[in-house]
């Protein structure tokens, strides 16, 4: 049965196969101390136009998220976060298991908006309890977001400049990276990203990769000893070249962008199918989730065909479902899903 | 330059590219739930003679250790280790991270006495004091041990007697299981290991695998919700398949201890050479670890044509250094090394 | 300048300093083993109507709430919460700095709804992700609450039956219990809180001790080897005899229901003056906290004579105050601020 | 029955008692911001002679340690105590339910070696692994040490200049500091301690308080928002009064350190007594601290007169045991110790 259920459902790209098999028997050191991972920091640097960046590979998001975010606050400080953001909701607690609060906000389709932004955060500084509470100390978006939206250059400049007003760091997500900068309605480039964030990460799971986020503080600003804090997360890699052979793989010709366009053209030609189609859109997305409303009955007889993921309940009768797709997703999958919608 | 330097040098063994490569685009479901996982818990049960067993899959071994750790706790509980115990030492604070101490004792050349044990579990629950300090909650040892060596039967038996009488559970560290177990020196079997411990792992990323570990609760004794466990530590694998396919190959045919034979052969003939030509042994060690005392002018001229692993001061003048054997160790590293040396 | 800021302004009952004074050359010994402690236990035992009740002495109020919740959660639970518990607020991520989320769920004047706390439950345990998310493991409410308002016996009895359905325990944080109880809207008595809790405090605090909380799980039921945790936390005063011999003065001869009775008919008294003064209510508190709106100019007036707690701006000329009682409060305070309203 | 058991048995020094019901019915800010706190943090200030210091008030030394550790702490940071440091035995772990390690040296009767710390910060500096393990981050010592001895002036000094090299601060753990500052032995003073340390704290429950701990940073380099930090570790003070009035009337006309030098007083003359009547002692403490070597028959047969602490069994027919004297140690109690012995 063809499955429409994540981004994650394949292997790795067949070029970085390729690669872990030209490399296997090399002897390289570990913990990421071998030349792959340079190589690939080198390319990750240039890619992002930002030549001082400090970049590191760890395994997974909900660790990397954890791992970042309680690298970069005070004991006393919380991360600012929609209230749909993964961080708040499918992460079984990491960050507060790392003893720091979600600081929630509303979530718009998954996006934060610039004003309510500021207001929590002058709402916080000037309550007169201030001291009593939970001190806002970073930002945390999704590019794109759990709902597939992405933020515009305007909106991301406006959040960035509240954060330099508060002196806060933005953090950006980006498990999904790839596939928010080759959306069509995207005007942010890589670089952007770099430019304006003060750490974001570069998912490797969800866009080619078995595993590996590249973590890219893009000014050089580290914590002090990020490398010593991954290790007591235990977010460090031994064989660090399984990481590194990855992302100098997607970062070599393109290939990062390469693949993340091929599945947001798969994701347009799906959007459009449903779309001819007469399917109700939960949502507008532009990116590889996409999002529909079936009735229950129509819901059952799909699945017993196609997999795909239950999203929300709409009412009685209906459910907003996800349909996603990725660097792997073969055209024919979407003629197959037509068939049976 | 030819590298002893440890046993996480190279990839992964060839059977396992070969896997993960024919495998590549099946559609799967993620976080551990797809089909390979399954068939390697099974064949993982069934090579532990232990058919309840709970069986998750983890990345590395700081995370397996720590995440471990903490879900058998209570929080006013600590680990017993030997005070070179790797969790106390060479893991950055990751247990300490979680909110517990690790309670040393004396090891003795990495293992723990019985007899030592016995007393400082004894002194705890009869101190006057007892309700003021951490409270012994398990007990943790390596197998092998940091320093290569290994349990007997007899005195393993003897640890879970003394942890019976204490009702505290024991934790083997597998990081090297395999190394330990296809000694010339060793009497247990891996159901042995099942039998004896209440948790114990099976390293997977120093025995052939890229990354990763299996956890076995060998009782069906895992600690509730311990996948979600796993997740709020950072500790769960999206494409869990890369672990599950590993494994699976791994635990088909006997591979796992197949090459883990192999790798103490290497060792083995290591351990000759080094003997005939003179070399003076820091410890006597029966698993694939070998360690040796090198003059520091001898060391530094080896050094230009062989990486090993600088072990420890001796005196002024003397080194200890480790040659590590692997499950890619190629005979003729074993001849290159001897015109070094 | 009189105050009404809050109701921790002065320092102890008259009575209970003089049995300070009258036991201080007593030697007894420490952490809580003296037989003032063991008096005091007896005494709530009894007012509780809860013989097999364990009782224990903390200091203060987000210790007591940071100490039960950890005590009494497993790593990967959460404290379900209204978004306006003291927990979630005022006490600066207390609780997530042990590792614990808290789950919000709306405040109605400061009051948990049934339905709500129901819903928030069946959607957690019915949600497909359920294992990727924190699990509720516990229901925090305040009584009263941080607005003054109380639970009726039958809502009490309605949250008691859904967490019974939903296998969790109850925690009601009583940092102002004897306000609540003795107020003339009160259908609950001491006894009922301990039949319809797991457990829940005695606030001193607030309620005539210079500091103190009495945690009583009324059912014999504390974790076990609470007496460490506390120590863990912090929580554990080595003068024991300090809280035992407030506690045992307060629940001598009904003292606590007495001085509580008595800042209820303060307020009631002072609730009565701000009616008949035309104020408008922010809020129908039938505690010793009272809430009226202020226009911004009266508030700099006001505060020139009197002291009192600014609450919530209501709008650009309009600000919530708040006005507190307390077992201290003399009659002719009321007059006073009734010449400068 | 008399006891020596503590410096703990008895209340508050009776100015104290005095002092809370003369202020008693005063209207008060809470947490610390009353006049009585500014009060006595700047009568501290003067008698430490460090006119910038930051003072704040805790509540006991367990919650005061682990506070202050946490809060000088980076994630990634242990500190550095002798293994009988009270922090790594008698404290449940608290330094580790922080999340940070307590990494040991020898202790000598408690004290540290100068050289040991040398070598201990210059191994863990040039470790290879360094980057793999707990970095020390500060120095705890405790004075008068657990075994009732002191570091000399020359010592400290030694110390300073050792943290000064390797960059890390200096803890002093002073819940008995008035003890050795006024023995006979000391060639301290108040404001060498504070010239010496980074933070250290003034004991004021051991020391004729009824609780009450004041934590100086001398230099004014209290971290960042360590007031909130308290509230978060639960161990801020609702009525700060409490202890702004305790450690108002102790450092009024130097009270302090005249209980102290009575304390002193009472154990030389104990110690005479002790040293008369053909006690074996157990180590030479200049302190209130005493320690003697009893049989077994005779120690069952005096703890029917006289309560003492049992320290330690010293071989199977001998115990170590402690008297101690503090503020309230009336003379008659070694008379009649003296009658028992």
């Amino acid at each position: 049965m063809i499955s429409f259920t994540c981004d994650y459902s394949e292997g790795a790209h067949p070029k970085i196969l390729e690669r872990l098999a030209a490399t296997n028997l090399e002897q390289l050191p570990g913990y990421g101390m071998d030349h792959y991972c340079e190589s690939a920091k080198a390319k990750i640097r240039e890619a992002c136009a930002a030549p001082d960046a400090d970049v590191f590979f760890l395994v997974g998001g909900t660790q990397t998220n954890s791992t970042v975010i309680a690298a970069m606050l005070r004991d006393y400080e919380g991360v600012v976060s929609a209230e749909t953001g993964h961080i708040g909701v499918h992460e079984a607690g990491a960050v507060e298991y790392t003893g720091h609060k979600v600081l929630t906000i509303p979530g718009h389709r998954g996006k934060i908006l610039p004003e309510e932004l500021s207001s929590c955060l002058e709402a916080a500084v000037t309550d007169p309890n201030y001291e009593h509470m939970v001190f806002p100390g970073m930002v945390y978006i999704s590019f794109p977001t759990e709902y597939g939206t992405i933020y515009s250059k305007q909106k991301l400049e406006e959040i960035r400049a509240i954060c330099d007003k508060y002196s806060l760091p933005l953090f950006i997500d980006g498990a999904r990276l790839g596939y928010g900068l080759m959306s069509p309605e995207c005007d942010l480039t890589l670089p952007d990203i770099a430019r304006l964030s003060d750490v974001f990460y570069i998912g490797g799971t969800k866009v080619g990769c078995f595993c590996g986020e590249a973590v890219v503080f893009p000014k050089g600003n580290a914590p002090a000893h990020f490398y010593t804090i991954t290790k007591q997360h235990g977010a460090m890699m031994a064989k660090g070249r399984l990481l590194g052979i990855q992302f100098d793989t997607l970062f070599t010709d393109g290939l990062y962008f390469e693949i993340s366009r091929y599945a947001i053209d798969m994701a347009m030609r799906l959007k459009e199918m449903l779309t001819e189609h007469g399917c109700t859109f939960f949502l507008d997305s532009p990116t590889n989730q996409q999002f529909v409303i079936l009735e229950n009955s129509k819901l059952e007889e799909l699945s017993k065909h196609v997999a795909f993921d239950l999203w929300d309940k709409v009412d009685h009768d209906h459910t907003a479902v996800r349909f996603a797709t990725s660097w792997a997703t073969p055209p024919e999958h979407i003629d197959e899903l037509r068939r049976w919608l």
